[in-house]
């Protein structure tokens, strides 16, 4: 039988390899401390599940194509709190922010189209760009100038008329690099002056730990027609399994399209809407505590990187991520033996090797991305088996 | 901006140009019988929100991307059940049925190549086949034949070195037919020899009303490389608003392609999976009767449809559903003229006018499709308007 040629181009998830090496080292009676995915630990607010259980309809019926006005309503007041406005219009619901995403690329890229990315960037970014036809141009970044990307002589450099769009995801997820008010101008600009769009995948918006305001793509009013903010309450009110986000755009020819995608799926789940909904109510002291607690979490974490000779890193300023350069020969390599040859009192770690993260061939093989999802004592616990670990593997 | 030549080529819904004047008849006070929309009237069975009221965990975290182990015990049991026997790793959960086609349809069509699909036809298959780069090459079928299309030289004379696929909508919307075994053998045998994907949307398997048992493309194991089948609790447990679906298929290489998009979007909405799996535990009884609910509501439809002079329509032996001919000169005309000039007693009706069930260019002018979801009284007094409206239209 024969296949789309998009999808043949995709791979399946790079940190699936790992899955059964786990499992063995689980099987041998191993404790493996999980800094390999990015699913916090922190509660889901109660309100989501309050909301679920005063539902009282009778007939679970499909939502409204573009979402449930309930949802609608709350986003776009948390948006007027922020100081940006958008119609009603201008807001779409999705099936969390991958489905976003998804209909966003799938709406603006054709075959052989280029978006920049920079790079290490998000994974799955490569199979929803892939199953366009189009292609990622990557913006190289080093770990040793902290991954700053937004620079213009960089990133004009990569324009060519295959050109359709640009990605920022920010706060930046695998390396925590938050833009600056100046950056975001100038990304904006460099948009506006080539007619490319302008995707702000914002999942992280609240984790920022330098005291700066909430920032976004949606203050660019002047280029209305260029920016897209892709929006979830996953990382928001830590409600990954909701699977409810948001496309919002002033561009509205870019939204019809949209709607056509949104008509075709025919809604977003009714119930989870409603609970999203709700959760819009927590107040800023929600997000105050988790912001500290994140903080507390990337001070562990980059002060224990700090104290393994070798190790590359730069402090993240934002998100729950953060990307290390390793003194080993091959990250990859280096998470099997760990799953399969190491242990310290029963114990080992998980982290993702960098490789995926990048499109240049040969980038990242010595990188890893560390999810500092667990809470602190067992992030100390996981740090310090990655250190035992280096020191083991270097000596064999 | 520039916009993917693929989602250019797609519309928004068709049924969406009358809202407007929808929202104005209802403004002048008019009361709306809508026989356009297949959002069944019958309740949710309290399982689900039982399981979600009971859902305990603090954190709403991330299903597995192929979806939750228990949903898909529970689907693996229907089916057995039913005496079709699919693997776990044959059953990936999507959100919604359609999720599920849209996802199998990027992974099998590429550009220009085509797909078989019996017209009319459900009108979203045309955007998530267009948004594939795909082309829908219809089965043409006619009122007067019963909307019949399971015939080999029908069938065959399509084929070409493009055609990748069949659709079979089995139940079928909107026209409500129901494959015989032997058609379903004859559907299974043409795709084996062209080598073909069979894709079996089978969202309405329960709702046949002839007391023939339930049936699936499933059941044709000797097809295994080729079978597809789209499932859903929408419409079997009156839970649209869930957004569960699944994809089947023993063919392994398609479900690696598949698997691709379920790990880029992440996963399905975890309370929602949970709570479907609880709806696989209503007994026999729901499913009898709603059945013999729908049952006498598409006898009812079907009586007074007979009654009016110059319909064509012949009795659907499943779903929930029918196509019927009307003798005005534009179902579209029709339909503005009874949300803006008509009504009875301040009554009015709704229905899906015909033309976007169609590929081929004029078909389905003077067709409607009627969703009989409302209960009998209902049902009485919207075809009572029908009737009326005709009379009017016709007489102006």
């Amino acid at each position: 039988m024969k296949f789309s040629s998009k999808v043949e181009k995709s791979g399946l998830s790079p940190m699936r390899k790992f899955h059964p090496f786990a499992v063995a080292a689980e099987a041998k009676g191993r404790k493996i401390y999980h800094l390999n995915i990015g699913q916090p630990d922190i509660e889901t607010p109660p309100q989501y599940f309050e909301a679920v259980r005063n539902f009282q309809l009778p007939v679970l019926e499909y939502a409204p194509s573009p979402g449930m006005p309930v949802l609608i309503d709350a986003i776009q007041k948390y948006y007027d709190n922020l100081n940006m406005h958008f119609e009603k219009d201008e807001i779409l619901i999705t099936t969390g922010g991958s489905e976003a995403l998804a209909i966003v690329l799938q709406s603006i890229l054709d075959d052989g189209d280029e978006i920049l990315i920079p790079e290490p960037f998000y994974p799955n970014y490569s199979t929803m760009v892939n199953t366009t036809g189009g292609v990622i141009r990557p913006i190289p970044t080093t770990p040793e100038e902290g991954y700053h990307y937004a620079d213009r002589a960089k990133v004009e450099a990569l324009i060519n008329e295959h050109t359709r769009a640009s990605m920022c995801t920010n706060p930046g997820n695998p390396t925590g690099v938050v833009l600056t008010p100046e950056e975001q101008r100038l990304m904006c600009d460099i948009a506006k002056e080539h007619d490319l769009f302008i995707i702000g995948d914002e999942a992280y918006r609240e984790f920022v730990y330098a005291g700066e305001p909430l920032q976004s793509f949606g203050e660019y009013t002047d280029a209305a027609e260029n920016v897209i903010v892709i929006d979830t309450v996953s990382k928001r009110f830590s409600a990954c399994g909701a699977r409810v986000g948001a496309i919002l755009s002033r561009n509205h020819e870019l939204m019809g399209h949209v709607m056509k995608y949104c008509q075709a799926r025919l809604s977003v789940a009714t119930l989870d809407q409603v609970a999203s909904a709700a959760l819009y109510d927590v107040g800023p002291e929600y997000f105050a505590a988790v912001r500290e607690e994140y903080k507390k979490r990337r001070d562990t974490v980059v002060s224990k990187l700090k104290n393994i000779p070798g190790v590359v890193c730069s402090e993240p300023k934002g998100a729950f991520y953060l990307m290390a350069a390793l003194p080993v020969d091959d990250a990859d390599k280096f998470q099997q033996w760990l799953l399969e040859e190491f242990e310290d009192n029963g114990d080992t770690v998980m982290f993702a090797p960098g490789e995926p993260f990048y499109a240049t061939p040969g980038r990242g093989k010595n990188e890893i991305r560390i999810a500092y999802v667990l809470k602190q004592a067992d992030l100390e616990r996981a740090m310090d088996l990655l250190a035992l670990g280096i020191k083991a593997y270097n000596a064999r």
